[in-house]
């Protein structure tokens, strides 16, 4: 395999990286800003992009703001951008339900294990949904009743086709337990003549096993409710996030890319930039300020081997400054 | 491997079966009992056992009760036995700590996640804890300064040397940032000179991923919290249920039994059985009141076989009815 170029610092390259694209994907954690900081000149990289004609999307897998609210920070943060060029995980997943699965009715709904996000994307869809930011479910604890209804299903929606399960600051037993017995299909009467026995599709808008925060790690949506819940199945979910190229189908029938002059750009190999190698782009640039080092793809275990580097997004003005 | 001597209704069997062993070692959800209810003739059955010389000790991965609790239980249903014939895992990891770890104070603290069983066990040890049944942990959603407080460390115990994870029907989020930090050594000021990194030790009582109630399955400890952490730190913990031999020894060296005269009898192939031919106990009997089945132990795959078998417990009364 080549070595990845680097750019940082060399006019004459960052010139020729820039002409061969037409669409840049952008992941925003650790590339545009880590938590609320943004990193030095990243308003006017972007800028810079737009002005040469280079369409800017952002892709992210975090699923607990919608595209409203990612908008919200990224136009406050002084980033030019639309609501249309944002696409977070939690819209891929409403984007796969809606016209993907094109769940019949009644079992059309989803169980969000979930926050807000989610709920705004699916709503966005027509999509209807139960669990999610309900306080009802946002209960510590099990009475016997609680055990009692979900065994044997009368406490359970009939209409649950799906369980949706992304990052939730309110996991808690009951909502798993509750997300359990729809993907056992507890809730169907005669399970053993329903599709697929009764039991709810297993979707995830991302498999993140830690949530980089305040310089530390926290629980991420693969760890408090995704593995939790494959480990009582014994069935993986089909995750919307990155690398998951169910995401990259999407971004390319809502932009309409031409892949061979799309460029993924983003800080983590194992998200970012398989993303883009698997999803055959002309090609993907790695960031240094994010979770990811030069030492990390050089290794023969790299999940994934950018084509370009730079030490941050900014330097992609070297040519223009 | 010998195929497995079926007992029930075999008196002659029976007799020279029981001729074997001085030591049962009994599991109680699915030998005894199915929730509430105590399956027919099995009080009689261990008085018949008692009334032979035979010692009986009740050996559970359930973390939930002490063994007080189980004492109240067991004598509730007409089973004769003795707070000091109880074995849960609570217990066996409790003595694991006092006994084996021997953490020097002031790092000796536990943070636990699980329920009153953990906590009267380790309080009967005398070793201090924190976490548990305590309502500050009780909590739904994250605050800005949990955040903060956890990844610089500020908030939490500089003393916790070890997270004991169980079956906590209260799990969430706030409780599982706070295990992941203490994992992570985030506690510990000069993490890079102490032991370890700073890290506490990660022992769970039992890993067992669903829990059988009202004729369905539930979140077990090893779903619901476990798998979680496991998948953030990417660490194991030591389990001490049964399998777990650490939990074989601590039986042992609390009953001094020759492991040559004790059978082991239970229900699941994957804990009981395991247990007892990873121990080399003299015989291992599966009863089929419960989980596995015949043809589970006669799979290629089957991760344990027992020598005997009956119907139910309290078929080996055979031959004294």
């Amino acid at each position: 395999m080549a070595a990845s170029k680097y750019l940082t610092g060399d006019p004459s390259a960052i010139d020729a990286f820039l002409d061969k694209f037409d669409t840049f994907l952008i992941d925003c954690d650790g590339v545009l800003w880590s938590g609320d900081h943004v990193f030095d000149g990243i308003p006017e990289t972007i800028k810079l992009l737009q002005s040469k004609g280079k369409r800017t999307v952002f892709v992210t897998n975090n699923s607990t703001k919608s595209r409203k609210e990612y908008f919200a920070k990224l136009s406050s943060k002084g980033i030019p951008c639309q609501v249309e060029d944002i696409f977070g995980s939690s819209y891929s997943a409403a984007i796969y339900i809606s016209r993907i699965l094109k769940l019949e009715p009644p079992r059309n709904k989803v169980f969000v294990l979930g926050e807000a996000g989610i709920e705004a994307e699916l709503e966005s869809e027509g999509i209807p949904y139960i669990g999610g930011t309900d306080p009802a479910y946002r209960k510590l604890g099990m009475e016997p009743a609680d055990f009692a209804g979900i065994a044997d299903g009368s406490s359970l929606d009939p209409d649950v086709g799906v369980v949706l399960a992304g990052l939730d600051f309110h996991v808690n037993y009951y909502k798993l337990a509750h997300a359990h017995g729809y993907l056992r299909g507890n809730h169907i009467k005669d399970a053993k003549n329903a599709k697929n026995g009764g039991k709810a599709v297993f979707l995830a808008t991302n498999i993140d096993s830690t949530l980089p925060m305040y310089h530390s790690f926290f629980p991420g949506a693969g760890s408090a409710s995704i593995v939790a819940l494959s480990n009582m199945t014994g069935d993986q979910p089909l995750a919307l996030g990155k690398p998951s190229q169910a995401m990259m189908d999407a971004v390319e029938g809502k932009f309409h890319l031409d892949r061979t002059r799309t460029c993924m750009i983003g800080d983590r190999l194992n998200t970012d930039i398989q993303f883009g190698v698997e999803g055959h782009l002309g090609g993907t640039l790695a960031v240094l300020t994010g979770v990811n080092k030069k030492e990390d793809w050089e290794r023969t275990d790299a999940p994934a081997v950018p084509a370009y580097y730079v030490d941050g997004l900014a330097d992609l003005r070297g040519a223009s400054n």
